[in-house]
């Protein structure tokens, strides 16, 4: 007796009535406006895991210690059609808190992160964001669109309205979206400097925590369709993710930008799938006592 | 005196009130619903037509023997908007054709085409369709979406009727298109087979010529989103635009679906530059008399 | 209530105890000589499967309308152990066949054919073998290693012996190797040439079919390890497919030597999905009566 | 009514005689005695200028800010004639600088940079260099040939005598050459350790200012001929640039080396456009008060 | 006792004393105006060599067979200086020539040919030329320069004087190229139409044989630097060779325009290997008999 | 007089009776379990090694300073047998250290440490090992498979016994590897903390120094099949080297995994390149005085 060919992220092979976090995908890139590719991320990322360990030597926790990392898989979302493909999302998102797990979405480019955040926030009408990025996203319209990649965060503050958005690592966006962010949100530019006393000030809040890739600088993050020079490494991005999860209490997450495409030799790719395990066991705290 | 940099496909020189026939991008693919990049078509064309030579010893004429080839530019689109990209090409299209010039369109995706055979469709009521392509295209959605690139010709056909399509090339696409285009149209599987008879019949009418660049085999042309092998040559190809092309009056045309992303060595540009100058001096017949 | 990401062929979809044709990947390239890498072929095609249709205008089928195709995933295979990946591949026949199904293997490279054919024999110690394959593969051993790409169709003949083996397009090789097919094998240099013959003297016996892609002309599958100019185009082995399997009674089947790491385009990818579906329907003869 | 395809670096959109400052590419690369295909940097870097803003959160200033920008293109140069293409530089330079205005040249590999600076040096005969560079570039001949970019500085040098050159970043070399600098010029081996105390040195000079980008380590800018590993990162080179714009008077500028062709994510010509960004705002210190 | 490392072409291992045919390679693409990479070429072919067999099933022959197959490695040619390459390269000919045996040289781009050349007229000043390639090469000068790739032939005519060059397979050129052919040339367009009748008028005389690889369609050869497409197939082509090498007293040859970095899945460099393999055992013809 | 073509390292031109270290490549990568391709390392990084000096500015030493660096080039492999190319290997470093000289070897992946470490074992029982690694390879097998990259320093602590192995960088494996080394090895996890202190407690030893490349951070060194990020930087590996090389007695030496076909822009290959050039100089430690 064969079985058929299942493919999750390594270490996400409980059944979905013991999940606690389930992993899915949103392979949409329509809005992209520049060098596209994002839709193969989640694939890719699935298929690479295969290559790094389930443990992880930083935090001396496995993927296998725990039995309740699930992988959804992808949604099948029409290219073409941001609206029905943020309604797909926002149904993903809302059975998953529903059933009163955490979802972890894997874009996509960074515009599906509005589906999700949707579905968080009429669950958790208090809920403030965490926002990594290059770029602002603030822009009201990108050429007359508004469901655009360069616009998904000035949408998520039409939701939850002034002071509730905090950004680090920005360093790139039209001089109306910083003046926008200094009167209406918490953004700081180049770094985490400051990301200590943020999330200090948020504990005990329910935080939807949104990582655009590009935050890190291109020289370890070429895979992406917007390099932006000038950005913060590999080991400043874990050690922030870290105090975020460790601290605080994540309702959501999201990981978004890689281009599968523009990254030849996989390095990018296998730095996600590395993100990835360390963020599963960063949420897991608390629960190894029970194990 | 310094001057811009103005960059147009090779022999493209004249002043637009001079101009017979124009050329303009459609850099768009956001239906795309596989590997995405024919965004970057255009561009990519214009700067490597400087590989090539302006003079064809298949036709032996030169682009530099006629001085009425304009290169307009590529028109800016936004990504994630379908309608509004669809609004610009049609727009673009309907100032050249009011200007007495014939239109030559690079894409993009195909879906492209709808905008600019509807300025031609409402100049030319009467008009007729050639279409080369490896795909049928004639779906009535794409996961919902009806401005999908694999919906294109459908909508094409919602607008000129039964009968008034002539597909060559084709060799993929569900059952029911096949059955569809049975019904409604003029498909011709695998090859340019009954071309000439076609042509023959179409003598004296106004027509819309659009290629779908994967009517190539891939083996000629890998730089494309969805190769389907078991498709033309290049020399087919080249023989099959001359037919039309000479015994027939075109009012506008196109030419889609080259990914600049995924041609590594350059090779499926540089050859969609070889058509483009085929096409340009094959769209001058009757011309050279006067020269 | 969310599924588990199961990934398969397109249209292979029915439950094991209601298969006929059963899928499954030998992703191993340990004795590659050259550019490896086609570990990762079966991976590609799947998830390159969705970029074509489930429906085939060559044959007039469709992959969905039959329900009996499975795909069993991968077989892990161990990298540096040539004895232990093929008796795994034995393994994973031998259940398919014990299971009265009939196996349909995608490599790796061709010497998990080994592992495959052994199982077959077994069943069927009267079996031949068609070998389409630009290289003899017939050497003794290769740099001493008996359990090599190089030797595999030897290590066969020494199980079926004289005259059972009958070698199409083969156009490389050492002297010695042509001169051993000359008296053991029935070789036919450079093309399909002879094919209907054989096939008319073999119908009533039992075949495994072997299809090393490396038989194509490398300017339609440039994605493989030792690419060798002179092959056969697409549609000649599309053409030679359906000869072989309309009429003769096949009891396995392989297709070996894609590298999607050599295929920067996609297109060999798309090439092979290509012929799997064909392939598939191909080997559905007689049974859409029933259905 | 149409207009012709005009295609510059973003921001750059005055007319010639508003113009301060004027970018030209010098696409030109026959000397390259290792990887070639920095002929195709400035024509890459136009185009990808369109991925990053105009304006700069480092500097709070915006391209649009300054309506001086111009940029007129690439020479045509004579691939195969050294003098040739040194001669037209120095041509367009010596226009540039006849008008008052400030060249900013985009190699092309550095040979470019003798061309550039000779039209400088007849207009500003005290001017010193800053060379930012991984390679001495002061080898008297190169396999023979006096005109290679193995031997820039060392033509540049025979101008401008001794002590006028000040090297940072070098890391690749002859001994012959580092003995060379240490008598007649004023190298700083590995770093930027020693430009603060240069620049407030040469305060009040003319200052032509070269950046051969391979200054930067190859994790930072792998889309170069000769990566050489222990170098600068970017936000060191963003800060000298910084530092020697702000308070020297740059009477020209150039940066060359990027190879577009090994560039295959394009971060590498992302990274350039930034830092041309960058230098454009730069070099409108004091312009501000007055716009 | 271990050896130094040596990499030569398979086969080619003689002594140079026992030499009858000299193999090297002239890595220079300075004048390249296009894409350059053909530096690469003969280094990468001797590499790409053992991924082939020294037996040719084509004629029964093997590379081992003879022993009079000499590599003698690249010339160092210095990037830049056009009139010093070529006379290295004539040197390296004149060499071989003098010394009683054939030369056969990998390019590089195709000016190489008038060091070799020069070399081999001076010898034999009766001596014609046959020419594939997809370009003329008759241009008077390339932005000024004669000693140009694009000017190559034109400078063997200077030479050899009118109708003594016999080209096949051309498709591009200029107008003025193709009128100074039909004057002073033997100008075959497109294929090699009329090759047997040339062949047949040239038996006895002295003959260079010079291919520009371009001269294949770029479905077979996308690794070269102006790929045009309309060219002859592999199988034309080595049909070709043969006709040429099989009946004519061939004096000296070469290949050139190979660009390993065009080139990704390596199969571009495999085809010159075979052609390279077939040419030395054509080369070998009446020898046989006496091993 | 021609000469055969010899193709060494940079610098590496004495006879093998002068030589006092002999450098070689192990192109194997047979049991590789993800990316494969270190087989073409050790001929690339010689190909490469062209576009470096043979000058050290760090260590103001120049390989032409010397005339005993010997390339004795590869080891013909058989891929598919890991025994008989441990084997290979080992006779080739037994030959070379019983002529009195160093070995430094090119891999390929890391199982061909365990080849030549037998040669030093045997002749040097007290050798320790200093091991630079992103991977503990501290495996018992993997999947079955005892002589896998993956087991490979576990094969090596089987013949040296306990504390005998000292890891430095190392950040992946199993929870096991890291258990079994804190019990039996010296493990540095993350960095080279500590290395000095090590190096100190190790003086008059003999040491096997052996580099797994990817200790490097993937941003210095995406050209390898497992990259894993949170690694060490090229100027930190490079003061290692130097730490390591300069107060130790090194009796064999080795440098694995880089992967030729994952280095698109042949950064990652430059970058070994220096490492030996830099090793080279290193370990020629007291020599100078007598030149």
């Amino acid at each position: 007796m064969l079985n058929k060919n299942v493919v999750t992220f390594i270490g996400c092979d409980c059944e979905y009535e013991d999940a606690r976090i389930v992993l899915f995908g949103a392979p949409f890139d329509s809005t992209t406006s520049y060098r596209p590719g994002t839709r193969f991320a989640s694939n890719a990322i699935r298929n690479e895991s295969y290559g790094i360990e389930t443990y992880s030597p930083y935090l001396d926790k496995d993927l296998e210690d725990y039995h309740y990392y699930f992988d959804s898989g992808d949604i099948e979302l029409p290219m073409g059609s941001n609206e029905m493909a943020l309604q797909s999302i926002y149904e993903r998102t809302k059975t998953i808190i529903q059933d009163g797990k955490l979802p972890l979405m894997i874009g996509g480019e960074h515009l599906v992160t509005l589906g999700a955040f949707k579905a968080i926030f009429e669950q958790y009408p208090d809920v403030e964001i965490i926002h990594f990025d290059a770029h602002t996203d603030l822009r009201d319209d990108y050429l007359g669109v508004k469901l655009s990649h360069a616009c998904v965060i000035r949408r998520c503050y039409e939701l939850v309205g002034d002071h509730k958005i905090h950004h680090f690592g920005i360093r790139s966006g039209m001089r109306e979206e910083f003046l926008f962010a200094k009167e209406h949100c918490d953004l700081h530019k180049f770094s985490f400097d400051g990301l200590e006393e943020v999330v200090e000030s948020l504990k005990g809040k329910k935080i939807y925590f949104t990582i655009d890739l590009d935050v890190l600088d291109p020289s370890y993050f070429p895979g992406t369709g917007t390099p932006e020079y000038g950005g913060v490494t590999f080991k400043e991005l874990q050690q922030a993710i870290h105090t975020v999860i460790s601290q605080l209490d994540i309702v959501g997450m999201d990981m978004n930008e890689l281009s599968p495409m523009l990254d030849a030799s996989g390095a990018s790719t296998a730095l996600v799938c590395k993100l990835v395990r360390e963020s599963l066991l960063e949420l897991s705290k608390g629960e190894e006592e029970n194990e």
